[in-house]
């Protein structure tokens, strides 16, 4: 099955961009996953092809219009997931990324402006309003790009080795550990003593208490969510090491 | 002052990418921010032009080499802040985006594969590492082309009215009101009667208690820090509306 990513936007130009490169532009090129970049104006009913208005109630900006972007997601008639990048949105977790990229695609609505008419999400329950981060963009374009390059690049057969995937950031809800590679001493500075032990299961638990520990003293928000999924008390992270990993 | 963008990258090709596009294309075209681009394979100093190596203590992927790194990041002799794009680092923030807007510019250090050896960041601590959001990507060019996004429509002359920026989502702790448009009456929906009462007063009470009550419901991790932040009891937002605005 491939992923079919539809975009709805108001710069088509925009897409593939940076998914046209490397990996994902790979991809896309093997057909791992198609792309469609839908323009929102196409769906405009007047002769000056419309799609936003003034704010009611007064203030800056154009909000777009409920009846075109509707218009524009009804057009879309399968059953793949409908998501609009807005800032009110729920924050996208990894867990989230992997939900779609095991699906068949996403339909990914894009808000210029000042943002949607409220009252498209009232009458078409089916759009999920997701938030890349805590940032306001001048569009929902980039943060679909981002989300896109995030789901593609969990598809079968796109990343180099399969289990690169499965240690990262977030996966269980911990940050990375910090990697090292060559050269072994570098303006003085060593690689940690156990990398280069050989010892697997050593190395395994290293990496796992500094997951934990810079989750800790980095991601505090994190690691309180992790501590309460496990049914641990957060009391340090190398006697939790310990109490799993041995 | 030109805000001057650098970004440090192995697909130089992925830029200005979408930023080339509307708003921030045009306020590229115009000179009110500069982009530059570069290889950092050109600061390798082997004949293949090395850029990464296995990560020390085994697993998948490669993970980018500091030396490398460093050279490039060393290459950059003014004073803009230096961001490394990484899911090991602090959540950007709208305050963040926004000082950095109100500066000189950005020099944004992209990672591919497993990472950066996490050496780079022990001998470059003016290295400040950054996260778009709790999601992996292929690597920091989306993520990039985001941040950057976010820093342009801020700079002064870019977006169409000024003062589009100062009511808008976490520019005070809360999401944004929502918003609506004409058609007045859309799938028999109409819009908040008070948004057609043309009382400003009455308007702005009632966007304001809108965004408290929405991010209390939606973003309850943002609510609480602005509840923190004004010292006030998190006991609903209508009757803070009217301790603040009456």
């Amino acid at each position: 099955m491939t992923f079919a990513a539809t975009v709805l936007t108001l710069y088509p130009e925009m897409f593939p961009g940076p998914l046209g490169v490397s990996l994902a532009g790979r991809a896309l090129a093997r057909g791992d996953w198609s792309l469609e970049a839908v323009q929102i104006r196409d769906f405009a009913t007047d002769k000056h092809r419309t799609v936003d208005d003034t704010p009611a109630g007064g203030g800056a900006g154009m909000v777009l219009k409920a009846d075109i972007l509707a218009a524009a997601v009804d057009s879309v008639t399968d059953h793949r997931p409908v998501l609009a990048m807005t800032p009110r949105g729920a924050p996208v977790t990894q867990a989230r990324i992997r939900a779609l990229a095991d699906g068949p695609g996403a339909v990914i609505l894009c808000g210029r402006f000042e943002g949607f008419d409220e009252r498209l999400f009232e009458a078409r329950p089916v759009i999920e309003q997701v938030s890349l981060g805590d940032i306001v963009l001048s569009g929902g374009e980039p943060a679909a790009l981002a989300l896109l390059d995030a789901c593609i690049r969990l598809l079968p057969g796109v990343m180099g080795a399969p289990t690169s995937g499965a240690e990262e950031s977030f996966e269980e809800g911990l940050l990375e550990y910090p990697q090292y590679t060559r050269p072994s001493i570098w303006e003085g500075r060593t690689i940690p003593e156990v990398l280069r032990s050989g010892d697997h299961a050593k190395i395994s638990g290293w990496r796992k208490a500094m997951a934990e520990t810079d989750t800790r003293l980095r991601r505090p928000d994190l690691w309180e969510r992790y501590c309460g999924v496990r049914g641990r008390p957060a009391s340090g992270a190398r006697r939790e090491m310990k109490d799993t990993d041995q």
